[in-house]
């Protein structure tokens, strides 16, 4: 059957144990899959002899972005904050000492990498009243303009937004790519947001800087994946620590599904695929 | 001054300390109130006088619909919960039981009263896969279906919706306008969210509810304002309670004077208001 394949569909839980797809399926022209990244399954060659693969990134981006969007509304409020507060002392704010409610209006926001995820944040900003700066070594000035933000250098983006969030790929190039030095950079006061990986940020330079009360993080991904027992960041009143969530669950693996559905549909028509994975961009991509 | 005036700019603080405006300012032509009610300073007789009155209900209006939306994008990965779960357990969430994420695809979202802020949030919801549904008695299927969502009776609405957001004026007809009954016809794992007024529901029934476990709340606001020391709503852990900070904090209280701002140069440059109340409108808004 594999071997006589010309469409595959995988998932998650596809795995060609240990052998080459292109061995195991070796008249396979086209690869739809249901989820996100498809490093497991095929490399630079499989596109190279020609193979079609199409993936579901960009479905699996909605909800990280949501999930970003979401956080970076409730910044301007330390909503989190604020909620412990009350539950804490069972009365009004202190009018003597308020929360520190920055609000949203005019608010810098700062998105580093301009990922299918990067750029979906960006276009959910639109309605609001933020300026939205990008960092992205591989977006151009013109690029960035027209998804709706300014670019700019990782430090000057660091030092003047209030939230910061981090969409960039975790690659050789980007390991720890988020370092002491730039964590001092960001103002008082400022959010940091990391739905990506936690391998990208320098965690001890995180941790101690968090220690310190002078930021907040929001923090959906750690290395390890699990703070260590001890971690700070299980304590810390200003992190907001979450398992991993922000992807794909619940009904949002059907979007995955039905969207790798409208693929198979498109080939059938004789139509092109509409989440083809070009060979550029797929070098760049975790 | 105030007997010569023709524009007055007033603010939160403004009191006519037990006197009528227009007795105080007879001369007034136009009122710019740089916040959203009016009603302590004008009644609908200083309006058929042919007062010209401007409200920041509008700029008011944008951060508390910005924190509806945001509880919504949450609530579909019950974020709140997961996070507590995770801190509690300092582990990754145990596979046998997954928090309860329904994820957000697909989702059918209620919004209760098509005031701004109820106008806002269906408008913030458009780019994402959500359907909403719409309980407005003065609103039109037309009216509704142009702003973005389907119209219906308010008990359909709770019985078919995962969220429900509520967005009603606290006026003699909605006092209580939310039930016991009313709050039954939730879907289990329903979250409840109220930024408007705690006295709109029926604040009994609704601890009752919540202690069950069987629906989720998000409530800034609450009947007594801060809830009595003995409150469930303090503990409960299907509870996000947050003290009225939905509205306008911090630099938002700057886009209220901006706008009153921009208010103030139209009738400079004989323009119309851009945030007249009509008087029609005025009999229908706290």
């Amino acid at each position: 059957m594999l071997a006589d394949a010309d469409v595959l569909v995988t998932g998650w839980g596809t795995t060609t144990q240990g052998c080459r797809l292109r061995e195991l399926a070796p008249c396979l022209r086209t690869l739809v899959h249901t989820a996100g990244s498809v490093r497991t399954l095929v490399d630079e060659a499989d596109l190279d002899r020609g193979l079609a693969v199409s993936s579901q990134a960009e479905g699996n981006a909605r909800p990280v972005a949501e999930y970003t969007l979401a956080m970076i509304l409730l910044s301007g409020k330390a909503v989190f904050a604020a909620r412990h507060a009350y539950r804490a002392h069972r009365s009004a704010p202190d009018e003597a000492e308020p929360p520190p409610a920055r609000g949203l209006y005019g608010t810098r926001v700062g998105i580093i990498g301009a990922s299918r995820i990067g750029r979906r944040v960006i276009e959910l900003l639109s309605p609001f009243d933020v300026e939205v700066l990008l960092y992205d070594p591989y977006t151009s000035e013109e690029e960035a303009a027209r998804l709706g933000a300014r670019s700019t250098s990782l430090d000057d983006l660091l030092a003047r937004c209030q939230v910061v969030s981090l969409h960039a790929p975790l690659l050789d190039a980007t390991r720890g790519m988020i370092t002491a030095g730039h964590l001092r950079l960001l103002p008082d006061g400022a959010t940091f947001i990391n739905t990506a990986r936690g391998a990208l940020v320098d965690q001890d330079a995180l941790v101690a800087e968090l220690s310190t009360g002078r930021i907040h993080a929001v923090l959906d991904v750690t290395e390890p994946e699990v703070p260590e027992h001890t971690s700070p960041l299980w304590t810390l009143p200003n992190v907001v620590l979450t398992p991993h969530i922000a992807g794909s669950a619940g009904n949002e693996v059907r979007r995955l599904g039905d969207g790798a559905v409208r693929e198979v549909e498109r080939l059938a028509q004789g139509r092109p695929l509409a989440h083809a994975i070009e060979r550029e961009q797929f070098s760049r991509t975790a």
